[in-house]
């Protein structure tokens, strides 16, 4: 039997960046369904089927791997992650958690253990996050598909008929606990904690939740060069100071709860001309933190801020909830699992947090779920410049397999 | 001969705003060289054939109108605006301009008056403001024409073909002072003043100056779940900083200095993703006022301010200055001869100030130049909302009759 390598790690996440729309300057993009996406997952299948592995793709359009000695009804360990990117991102975030496994199953070729590969986890493609493992776990209603859109208007039913998707057969290949032994996911951190602290892999104890909200704000159009600044309700200045106000909460309310964060990426002014006062503008807020009761005070809070300040300057504020995801502890029982297998190996595994959304906080509800954190530098995520050292990655796959081998 | 019809400039108005893209709830979108904007061109074309006069189209693209008695060479009045609009715009914007003389050639069949509809007078479509009347005088070197590129990626001189742009033929075809004995263009305020003192004509004395700038902020984009408030370099919370500093400098300067005013009407964040910090925003700052000395000044601030929040926050900004027009003093005697005109009606006519930017702006040094405003409800513009009193309208056009006749 050989050992985890670093040279076909390596080699696996080149492979997948090349299939990434765009150069490496300007970051890689794997849209759910596109192309360079498929690209990757046939690179994903051909090299577990080469390496002994059988291959089903169920109906929320994941692919699962399991060794061919192994048959699909046996409880596995399951671990896996995605091959969906956000637009211009790095090499790592999910591609990490899937080279990971396929490694282990390579070095080990009858270990108990099921790679998936999660449709749409990034939510950048169809504005929704983690629809493939939402959908095998059956905690979102499939009647929402039709609605979910991608840039080019189509849905995640019509993208994805040509990639397994087929609605009518999810209710029958929904996941079956009985099958399975438990999940560990591994991923990039996408925080500094681990690399400042220079300990290459943390276990993960706790998802934070996350709460999205879609705000319109609504002014009034006019004429950029003859209203006079006290005669504007001007939707993006208004914006702007929603937006300071948002970090400045967040600011206090990060210094009082590690982990407490709140967003605004994403912005859309109108008419976006450059001589008119932009008469509406929808912005996306999202809102997270490690405590339930936090994040409902936070809530309203925002909501409060946004109404006063849309009041002061006689615009409207309309605050929809989109999406409300709570905390999501660990299993204790996996987590020590994988303190057990770094012990063994003799190297430290503290505990970390996830600030971030993972297809493992999806499948705990289910599953006895943990994961692996691999260092990043400088905690850049989401991002051309995105980095984890191979080294680190071989040792997530050395505690990965020594948990499942346990 | 017959009287200025409020009947007949209504349904010139109304026909115009039919030919528009999207609907009367939305607004009224006239893209120059788009298919509304040639039928609403073709219209007024039409109409002045039926009513006895000839037409040239010059190689900007700007359309001629003449009596038929009247050669090109005769020197005559100039009148006349746009019919390209901001998207979603409103329907008198331009327009009054352009049915206004219309119908004063209706009425006078021999008056020294020619029509005269400019090119792209917004900006909106082009990105840059009053290219036909521009290349008309002569202020626009044509070689910037293959890189204005609207929606569609099409540069003014490919769109424009169809519609009669044809560089080689500019400079044979640009204004020759000797044919005018002047411009008068009308356009509704844009403002609230003349609408405020229940005051439906004034006459413009002067057109503010304009600078634009266009300001690349660049950050670092990173996820928005695992990254402290304290880690981030957001260029868009920094934007929204630089947003509420620009509003605050525009209302002090506009307390001080009547018409002074900072926009930022179009941005655009990126990645623009919900669940990532963005990384870089581009926004347009439209500053205006009465003053070349305050907004000489006013800009230094701005550009240090601007710098100052980058600086305080990380992030990097680019200034880029896209356009300086200076402040336009029309002409005293084509003003007094407006004044006279409406004393000869019995109206007044209150001196104003223009803060948007027009055609005859561009055409004043080079011909002795005045314009009329004609009263905005609320001072809305650039919305659908906007409007003007179908009267005091009709006033203007027998104001701009009186003073061409006289």
């Amino acid at each position: 039997m050989g050992e985890i390598s670093t040279q076909r790690i390596a080699d696996d996440i080149e492979a997948i960046a090349r299939f990434s729309e765009s150069s490496p300057d300007v970051g890689y993009s794997r849209p759910t369904f596109s192309r360079p996406w498929a690209d990757a997952r046939d690179y994903v299948r051909t090299q577990a089927e080469q390496w002994g592995c059988h291959v089903r793709i169920d109906a929320a359009g994941n692919v699962h791997i399991r060794p061919a000695s192994r048959d699909w009804q046996e409880p596995l360990w399951l671990s896996g992650s995605h091959l969906d990117s956000v637009p211009t991102g790095g090499k790592y975030d999910g591609v990490v958690g899937v080279v990971v496994p396929l490694e282990v199953l390579r070095v080990y070729p009858e270990a108990p253990l099921e790679l998936v590969l999660f449709a749409e986890e990034e939510g950048t493609t169809f504005q929704l996050g983690m629809v493939g493992s939402h959908l095998w776990v059956g905690s979102l209603d499939p009647v929402c598909l039709p609605q979910l859109a991608n840039r080019e208007g189509q849905s995640y039913v019509t993208a994805g008929a040509a990639h397994g998707v087929e609605p009518a057969r999810l209710p029958a290949e929904r996941l079956r606990p009985e099958h399975y032994l438990g999940m560990i996911e591994v991923h990039v951190q996408q925080g500094l904690s681990l690399w400042d602290s220079q300990v290459p892999v943390g276990v993960v104890t706790t998802v934070h939740g996350r709460r999205q909200f879609q705000v319109a704000v609504q002014g009034r159009c006019s004429h950029a060069g003859a209203t006079k600044m006290t005669e504007r309700r001007d939707a993006l200045a208004g914006t702007a100071a929603m937006l300071i106000a948002l970090e400045s909460l967040g600011r206090k309310w990060n210094q009082e709860l590690d982990h407490t964060v709140v967003t605004v990426g994403r912005l859309q002014a109108q008419p976006n001309a450059h001589n008119v006062i932009a008469g509406r503008v929808d912005f996306c807020l999202d809102f997270r933190g490690p405590s339930d009761t936090r994040l409902d005070e936070g809530e309203a809070i925002i909501r409060q801020r946004i109404r006063a300040i849309a009041a002061d300057r006689q615009l409207a504020a309309d605050i929809h909830r989109s999406e409300a995801l709570p905390v999501v502890p660990f299993s204790s029982e996996t987590c020590d699992r994988l303190r057990s297998a770094a012990a063994g190996l003799g190297v430290p595994l503290p505990d970390v947090v996830s600030g971030a959304l993972h297809d493992a906080a999806i499948v705990a509800p289910h599953l006895p779920t943990a994961m692996l954190f691999v260092a990043s530098r400088d905690g850049i995520s989401h991002d051309p410049h995105e980095f984890s050292r191979i080294e680190d990655i071989q040792l997530a796959a050395r505690i990965l397999a020594g948990a499942v081998m346990a």
